[in-house]
């Protein structure tokens, strides 16, 4: 898979691409990443990339011309690949958008600052705006490192045997369950009893009730779409906090 | 302010940190973060950091020694600031809860790895989980980036006077608008009339009125909570797509 990266940071990614499994991902040549700076672009004397917004308001919007010319330079006349704009604007991504995006050969990621980017450039050149989340970053650039891990984590070969990116959180659309390793009593606290029994239906239906509970605590939001049966409901509702 | 970071992969951190507004904020000395390298801390051999998980299951868990004394560190015997562990499992950022954030003297940010973290040594020194999205990440660390962003932008001074953290996206409820810079024509295409005619009250309408519309396209779950007039709910109602 192919990830080009837009930005006038291109620098803010290096530690980032070359960390832990994406640096392995990138060194066995799974992923090819190559952040292109926006800035030499611009067309202006002083290769500027913003100038203020028309109808006034604060912050300064970015400028057509040079993301214009830097994605011709990364997806050629006919602008190939999926080309997605980072913005607090754009559909929230989900464990469930990243698996569909490591589908693609190439994805172009747009990472805008200030107060944004000028419409009309994404009207001519962006498929999608993709969003990591209900708050505010200062540029795009976090954003698309995250869109990056999660969608790498989907590639086969990236992650190692040992590791799966369905059984974790979400897969079964509830939290995770506590994880413990040894020792077995740390601090004079013990790991508890069932996980030590070597009972796997035991331990299976343990976690399950915790992922339950934890989820009904945390995020009972996700209880509404996740697969409960008629036992879990009941057992749910019977420990609800009546408030 | 001050943020403690804890992690495997201090290494991570640094161009991000060194950048634009995060880096002009630590040059100001209103935020001071450091990174603290957990392996140093494990009293293994090896310096390892994690261990298979009781019970089964694929991945490796962190060790709650090497956390615990890294945690006892940066926080002195009391554990004292406010201590977060990024996790898919936590209450998830928003706008709201990072301003919330930024209002702390010194936070203390835990990012896990592989399968997560020990559940004893959550229990014992963390106050808070939280989560960036519903996705899964490689570890904590750009979590701990992404919140570290959204908080700081809160700080008195980190924002020029300019840029304003309330004027943008979520701050009422809905996406933000598009904005238009110069060329007033570019590739042949014009900005709306509108944002040149000089009228502010048309051109506040107009932007509140786009603001509508795209959320009503993108995000229609947060119009459900969003603050609108009456005449705003039925023109929304009135070109809502007969799916």
């Amino acid at each position: 898979m192919k990830i080009d990266i837009l930005t006038i940071f291109p620098e803010m990614f290096e530690s980032v691409l070359n960390a832990s499994i994406l640096g392995r991902a990138r060194e066995k040549g799974l992923l090819e990443i190559r952040c292109t700076d926006i800035r030499p672009f611009s067309a202006s004397k002083h290769k500027n990339t913003d100038d203020y917004p028309f109808g006034g308001g604060a912050g300064m919007v970015m400028m057509p011309q040079p993301i214009m010319d830097a994605m011709r330079s990364v997806t050629g006349g006919d602008f190939h690949g999926k080309r997605i704009y980072m913005s607090p604007r754009g559909s929230v991504l989900t464990t469930r958008k990243a698996r569909e995006l490591s589908k693609e050969e190439h994805l172009v990621l747009l990472c805008g600052h200030y107060e944004g980017v000028d419409q009309r450039v994404l009207d001519a050149c962006v498929d999608e705006e993709i969003s990591i989340g209900d708050y505010i970053l200062t540029g795009g650039e976090l954003a698309a490192m995250v869109l990056v891990d999660c969608v790498s984590r989907f590639i086969p070969g990236v992650l190692g045997s040992e590791e799966s990116p369905e059984e974790e959180s979400f897969s079964d659309g509830l939290l995770e369950y506590p994880q413990y390793t040894r020792p077995a009593v740390w601090e004079g606290v013990p790991v508890p009893e069932v996980l030590l029994s070597g009972h796997h239906a035991r331990i299976q239906a343990w976690r399950r009730e915790q992922s339950l509970r934890i989820t009904q605590k945390n995020r009972p939001d996700l209880l509404k779409t996740a697969e409960l049966t008629a036992k879990e409901r009941k057992m749910l509702e019977e420990t609800e906090p009546c408030s």
